[in-house]
């Protein structure tokens, strides 16, 4: 039924990571146990044949659905259909139906078991994995959540091809990423299968999905909450997030942003050799992903910086490439950033 | 400073239990950290020297406080002051404000730490002991929440001075509770000393609220997440938490009416005599509580029990007392319950 079995064991508890399995699977799984699955609309008629026989609750589609109103009402409609707390949520969706799902799982009736299966290439390699939940508050994302663990994340790469282009590459940022803060035979491979990865040949996407999500859970595993190694996958995260929250970019197309924007300010401090910041560019480019971060200007996202969760009073902890496949995280002060892309976008 | 220190340690984290300190000892506790006092506007007045130096965030009085739109509103506060990763909570007041404070706490950027000043006698010997923290969704009470180990609770019996009698004597109800499902040396410890606890004499408050808190902690500390033992601190709670849904009952009225109505039933299946039953009715009694659950309707508090989160199913782990300081769990039918007490105030 599926490929590959990983568990994993990560400090806020255990999860079964399952390769090429889909709905199927969990089904098998969670036999006798009472399982809602949360889903949007437009998936629920996609895929209404696999999720005929289950107990569904509809949220709206994408971040709209990160609020703490949509908990709250999410969290009524489980209680009138009779959910207790030997129940079980299933999040079947991108990346926003995941983080939905895991922390109301984590909060309802002091918390439930849950399991994700990632539909979108971004949550696959990247969003389901790791044990971040949350919602949004404002703006401001991800700022309540919790780190909680999923019984079982269920990747089916076939469940991306519903995705549009254009959403679907978004997830290679996180996947180039990966790649460049930790493995530079992987950024090598993903140079050399361009073609095939744009293409999306099957046996291609397979390899990309499980490389990047073993080189995220290589990192969280060892760091699960954050306090210092896992801060190397906020890697063009934090002028990312900033360009996010003031414009209306996809996560991907802001990620890809932030990276040319700080390898951009890593190789005028001399941290990083400019081939090297080209050769990652490139990359980007290839996948069809921006790094064109001077068409927004400074004034508009820099003071966002300021509201972001990785920030320590007035400094920041900002993950910094030395070579390909090398990170480490600095301390400097927001200042500086501040400074660095006012005077470079003039 | 403070006359006991007991460090304990509960499976989601440590915490250290300071006995008749006050806030000068978190102060000192919490020097160079940002820290942030959760209180409501009245006692931010009766309490305006101790807390003259402090950075207060008020929320409203009571249960109302306890929403998740208080939750967000309050985060989006923090934020704007200056909150970050690192800073530090301190709930100062009573059940509701630490229930409020450690659940917010506990997901604001997933997860900072916080400390429990419990200004009420319920919340001294019970609602801030135990890791227990949460909001109410609509009517139902603890519906969201988290299991989450404050870093400090700071006990000091005179900031319960300010209490009124009738919200006083609320907390004798959860001490009764204690000395019944577990030590019957603190039961009579109780009898003998009505006199100077209703008189409030300082020392025999201070030794009631040691002892009542041992209990509690006892307990929790074997089963922190209510798998099992825990559940016995229950007693009481299942009749009462649905009275207290349907009616405006105070919470320690509530669970003196439900201790009354669960032995009641006790009695009738044959698993507690009748004499102990009618000594613990005369000791709430004798704290001014009320035992009169008769006076109260079923048909309008019964289908309360179905929303409870201790129900698995139809059925309902239901703490029983075999004798005085001794009790177990019955797993046992909800109808059962309910054509009981149908029966019984017809």
């Amino acid at each position: 039924m599926h490929k590959k079995k990983v568990s994993i064991k990560q400090i806020f508890g255990d999860s079964t990571l399952l390769y090429e399995a889909g709905l199927e699977s969990i089904k098998s799984i969670l036999t006798n146990r009472q399982t809602y699955v949360i889903t949007d609309s437009l998936l629920s008629e996609l895929y209404a044949a696999e999720l005929s026989d289950c107990e569904l609750v509809i949220i709206p589609q994408g971040e709209k659905a990160k609020t703490l109103t949509c908990i709250g009402g999410t969290a009524q409609r489980l209680l009138e259909k009779g959910a207790d707390r030997g129940s079980h949520l299933v999040a079947f969706g991108g990346g926003a139906i995941c983080d939905f799902t895991g922390f109301l799982a984590s909060i309802f009736m002091r918390g439930i078991s849950f399991s994700l299966v990632p539909t979108t290439l971004l949550a696959q390699v990247d969003a389901a994995l790791g044990g971040k939940t949350g919602v949004n508050l404002g703006h401001l994302k991800n700022m309540l959540g919790r780190f909680a663990a999923p019984e079982n994340v269920l990747i089916q790469p076939t469940y991306t091809n519903s995705q549009l282009h254009e959403d679907w590459i978004c997830g290679l940022a996180e996947t180039v990423k990966h790649a460049v803060v930790s493995d530079v035979n992987f950024f090598e491979w993903l140079e050399s299968n361009q073609k095939l990865i744009m293409e999306r040949v099957p046996e291609t996407i397979s390899e990309l999905v499980m490389r990047s999500g073993a080189i995220k859970l290589g990192i969280v595993s060892t760091d699960s909450t954050e306090q210092n190694l896992r801060k190397l996958l906020n890697f063009g995260h934090t002028v990312g997030h900033a360009l996010e929250l003031r414009y209306d970019l996809l996560h991907g197309h802001a990620i890809s942003l932030g990276m040319a924007a700080e390898l951009t300010w890593m190789e005028s401090e001399g941290i990083l050799p400019i081939a090297e910041k080209i050769r990652i560019q490139a990359l980007l480019q290839a996948f069809s992903l921006p790094v064109n971060w001077k068409d927004y200007q400074p004034n508009a996202w820099i003071d966002a910086l300021y509201a972001d969760k990785k920030t320590a009073g007035t400094y920041i902890d900002f993950p910094v490439i030395t070579q390909l496949g090398s990170a480490s995280v600095m301390r400097i002060p927001l200042s500086r950033i501040r400074e660095f892309y006012v005077s470079h976008t003039e």
